[in-house]
């Protein structure tokens, strides 16, 4: 079955809000199988609610819309919807008792606008809003679907989980969607792609395969398609572990997983505690350390180095290598990593030294040139990389290629 | 003139990304006054980009695309404008050695992947991606414009501000809309709503007021309308004054500036230099402050004080201090600025420490519970903030409330 998500309201259009609410929706439609083939905003008008329902008809076998229910003037769905299908609103006597209750517990006064809420085209189904004053509405049309619900997010959610999605999966219970990610960093698009060419070609067909690019992680998505859920799964993990063997230097997590996941679970296993000596990436690598909970345990710490003067009297960085190497180079970035593993008396360290750009390049050190180093008992490892011209990517990309390298490190793999 | 926003790509459709291109692209069309009319997003499939197009030719005067111009199998947007005109794909030999050179630079091999990017279709005029590989296209069919971008977002926004929006603005002189946005820090918005409530309530006909809440920060939006663009612009100045009048302790930056802007320029015209020690924060603040291109002229770096051992042997935290009061306390948090401010020889200094979330809180200090100082020559300040259970959001919120007590206590203002 497939399905259309329309979303109402200026605020979308004159993009004063991020539509949350159909990617949500999007997801859990697909869980349950069904298709999401369009998604599409409109304004709180009547005309053009009218004229994408119209359209969305033509290829939607379930229509979901969000928004335009609320008390206030610039709300026009319902009316839309009564428009179209010509008929009448008329009261409901269940909502309007559970308007009534509402209001008094929040001790208000029930007006006119609420009274309003209670009012529904005549041949609608009532959806209850458990958790708010405007009611959804399920319309059976013809072999078509179509669903109105309160914009506000967490009144929708309730409808969708409560009502709309069991009875849904009621009606589609023959197909699956399962949906696998693999989490890569290391290798640029178009270089992963050649890599992994002659595996995607071979992909069977129930799979497709999505490139999914951010700064310094692409993920790969495998969606597999059909009526057997176990078939498909075994399908997914045949596809996985042939891809492991390809690429197994580059693969650093999977599913909902952030790359800052994968190093938090590794170091508490592996109970390694870890510091930090940052310069271009200024502190982003200690704040994905520490956005995860729980970080407190491996994590003690960091430097941020910004000026050479601290690197000399904080992280003690010779004065000679600074002078004849300069803070971005081989030589600092080894020293900060392993001078703030001592001083920070951990078990593993990472350091960063670059030009994050825009300016302040040279030729022989252009812009996005960035030293990165890791260091354990062991010694100390480091390279360079040469990322772009923009400041936020270059300290992003930074970061999240010295969280794979100190993975790598942890592990025992080859840089 | 209307325009059409269509996004495309099947992680839009299967829930797996919140949709920002789309906010970004209406807000920017606005501002030059175009109304977005529709947004909709589509698969990465021929035949629904081709019937996107067709149906956003019903009403839209400009059709902006984005996304399926990467490299690999998945995207065919390029494709689809191909058929759609019934025209070729050629080799554009600028865009190849634009490609080039940047592959070069990232020290990477042209594949055919990469030369396969060159190619458009022969009807179209390139727009240089001048940030990556793939082109922008430009179609101007009859009375309509149809525009194709990127979907990585900050390709997709130096193509339209080096190049669509002023060449779309050249085409719509007549309307205006002008916006300015008022950053609020310090009042949360029901609190808000209540100062300027009067305020709001005699705004001229012309103006429309907006909220956009997000973690640390409230912006106000002012949208004006009109044919008469001195007229409107003069209208929206005497309301910022008027609004300065009510709130001017909790005014800290305008239009796309962030707090950090704010800081930079105030740092840096006072002469003034910073430290930062950084405990439940865990470098977002210090990571803020180097977003900032040139921050290396007043930021000297900071100590990421994660552990109560680094605490104590890094920052000189009196153990006593730790013991009577704990990490999360007026007194070891002003010890912090005070010590980093020395240890680092800096004019001002920030300190924070508190429980992040969502575990870690007592009933003495719940979850949010966050102590931030700020140190100078005269002494120190520090205030004890509760924010809510989300550890991201409070370490946002804290950053950003650190940075504006920095800004109040820098110019003077009372906390």
């Amino acid at each position: 079955m497939n399905a259309e998500i329309i979303t109402i309201g200026d605020e979308i259009l004159i993009g004063q809000i991020v539509d949350t609410n159909s990617v949500w929706i999007a997801n859990e439609l697909n869980s349950i199988g069904i298709n999401v083939i369009r998604k599409s905003s409109v304004s709180d008008s009547k005309s053009e609610i009218i004229k994408a329902i119209d359209y969305a008809k033509n290829s939607a076998d379930i229509i979901l819309l969000t928004g335009g229910l609320g008390p206030t003037n610039d709300d026009c769905t319902k009316d839309a919807l009564a428009d179209y299908y010509k008929v009448e609103l008329i009261e409901n006597s269940d909502v309007l008792n559970h308007i009534s209750e509402l209001i008094n517990k929040r001790s208000g006064f029930l007006n006119q606008r609420n009274i309003n809420q209670a009012k529904v085209p005549s041949n609608c189904k009532v959806i209850q809003n458990s958790v708010g004053t405007a009611p959804g509405m399920w319309f059976n049309d013809g072999d078509k679907t179509i669903i109105s619900m309160p914009g506000v997010p967490f009144e929708m959610k309730e409808m969708m989980s409560k009502f709309i999605l069991p009875e849904l999966k009621k009606a589609n219970t023959n197909d699956y969607i399962i949906h696998k990610l693999v989490l890569t960093q290391g290798l640029p698009e178009s270089k992963l792609a050649e890599t992994i060419e002659s595996w995607e070609n071979n992909l069977p067909e129930e799979i497709k395969l999505a490139y999914l690019p951010s700064p310094g992680i692409i993920k790969l998505r495998l969606s597999a398609r059909g009526t057997n859920q176990k078939y498909l799964q075994t399908q997914i993990s045949k596809q996985i572990n042939l891809l492991q063997e390809i690429i197994p230097d580059y693969i650093c997590g999977y599913d909902s997983e952030q790359l800052e996941d994968v190093i938090a679970k590794l170091l508490l296993t592996k109970g390694i505690t870890l510091s930090i000596a940052e310069s271009c990436t200024g502190g982003y690598i200690s704040h994905l350390i520490t956005s995860i909970s729980g970080s407190s345990a491996y994590f003690k710490g960091s430097i941020i180095a910004y000026s050479n003067e601290i690197k000399e009297n904080i992280l003690n960085i010779s004065k000679s290598n600074l002078e004849a190497y300069g803070a971005v180079s081989k030589q600092v970035v080894e020293e900060m990593a392993i001078h703030v593993r001592e001083l920070f008396d951990t078990d593993f360290s990472i350091a960063t030294s670059g030009i994050a750009g825009p300016t302040g390049g040279s030729q022989e050190k252009p812009v996005g040139t960035i030293w990165i180093a890791i260091a354990d008992k062991n010694g100390v490892i480091s390279l360079k990389y040469v990322f772009g011209d923009d400041r936020l990517r270059n300290i992003q990309r930074a970061s999240l290629t010295a969280l794979n390298m100190l993975q790598k490190r942890v592990n025992g793999k080859k840089m």
